[in-house]
């Protein structure tokens, strides 16, 4: 049981993850062990005071050895879905993995992708964001996977040990195909997941499937936890980083713009001492 | 007429300035030279990401270097009273100067109220104000912490997870005492603080220590101008840092808690950020 899991590993992740540290916190970092690729892929950052000018690939760098000097090790998985069991949270991987802590800080950037048609009415009803965890629903059926990048290309090997036959539909492009025979590719454009996740229809064709797998790099908050108020695609919070579910905080380009490290990095910082607070005022309950 | 008056040259006003220019807009930055005499006081900073050790005064060398690479200078002056003029800002200095800007960004930091003697001579020398920050320098040892409000004895708390005892002088009524029994109160009237914080004299008594926390809340910053709404002794603002007067934005330790670098870091981005879209709507009028 941690005191607070952190999910993402960017700047206000790393941030949050440093100072609850520094306060003697027992932390759970989860994210990309690289810190951000996204952040690795700026050329150029001019207004993280105290770098003059540095490119982000070195910024992160310079994250990642804080990080190691303070012990802090970034476990590698993706959260899909995060339960409130009252005194505590249980978060559940995309490895298959489930954590407990105290508190949540959400740190996950924003999510680029638009929800498919029929995707969110239908979660947890045929629609599953985790093939680790629901692939032994699919022994001897059959399983869609709507994929959003190359990595989930092992999932869907996965998925196909259990499942009888599995439909992959990349939305990503190169998929260069798979050696088991149980999995088709299909390269089409998918417009919206019917009922019960029971059919995926694209624009030339109507698939059936007994449920459907829609697999990104993150899940859309709002679909993370439930009771998490949103303002438009952000998550809500007040100036002290306080989401509408208590215990649960939220920092970074998640809650809004700007999108900027040094935001980031500040929000991270307030994220994580409100979720100090909190651990703090419910010993004393 | 300058785009942006910045009020303050802490991490707040530097990383407002930071990205103000480069931004592209004309940015005055009031403050003091050595950037911020109280950050040059920090013995250590544990939690400014990037940075994995580094003590106030190296930290504010970095921002030096940072403003002097995208040529901004610090003017040294204190502002007095802000004159809204309806398209622009009037500021007063101390120094007798008047500057004029089309907008306004107050981060001069909390000021203390009345320091008790022999606070502000060994400050970062055995006198802190921040228990998050210096806690672990007490591992094993003695700290006493002269606090000004109840909200304080989570901090004493804290630090008496490290510290092998912890000597609570409460300056405010109604302390119920502390479970932890490394923490001993002492109801006595503060008189002074000795040399490197190794003694706190108050009426009755000489009380040893390794070092002095003095645990504040921020005092309410003068009324600089008119119709600037608080939020008890902070600066009222919303989650872009603007606040009651339009034009006129907030940032860091004067918009409230925590205390800390790298929130003050992110709020300067998001003011001044906040400026630029009114300045750019402004234009379009």
């Amino acid at each position: 049981m941690y005191d607070i899991a952190i999910v993402g590993s960017g700047p206000a992740g790393v941030s949050a993850a440093i100072t609850g540290k520094v306060r003697n916190k027992d932390i759970l970092l989860l994210g990309d062990r690289s810190v951000s690729k996204k952040m690795r892929k700026a050329e150029k950052v001019l207004n993280y005071p105290g770098f003059p000018e540095i490119s982000g690939a070195e910024l992160a760098d310079r994250f990642s050895d804080h990080l190691a000097s303070l012990d802090i090790d970034i476990t590698e998985d993706s959260i899909t879905q995060i339960y409130d069991m009252g005194k505590y949270f249980a978060l559940q991987g995309k490895s298959g993995s489930t954590y407990e802590a105290r508190t949540v800080i959400l740190a996950m950037g924003v999510v680029a992708a638009k929800a498919i048609e029929g995707e969110e009415e239908n979660l947890g009803m045929g629609v599953s964001y985790c093939a680790t965890c629901d692939a032994p629903l699919y022994r001897g059926k059959t399983a869609a996977v709507i994929a959003y990048s190359a990595k989930e290309e092992k999932e869907a090997e996965f998925l196909a040990e259990l499942a009888e036959k599995v439909i992959y539909i990349p939305v990503y492009k190169g998929c260069s195909g798979f050696e088991r025979e149980n999995i088709t590719v299909i390269n089409e454009k998918v417009v919206s997941i019917g009922a019960k996740g029971k059919t995926v229809i694209t624009e030339n064709s109507e698939i059936s499937t007994d449920g459907v797998f829609v697999l990104r790099d993150s899940v859309a908050p709002k679909n993370l936890i439930y009771g998490l108020e949103m303002d438009g695609a952000h998550i809500k919070t007040d100036r002290q980083c306080r989401t509408s579910v208590k215990g649960v905080f939220a920092c970074g380009d998640v809650t809004g713009k700007p999108y900027q490290f040094a935001k980031a990095v500040g929000e991270g910082n307030t994220a994580v001492l409100s979720a100090v607070d909190y651990l703090d005022d419910k010993a004393v309950q």
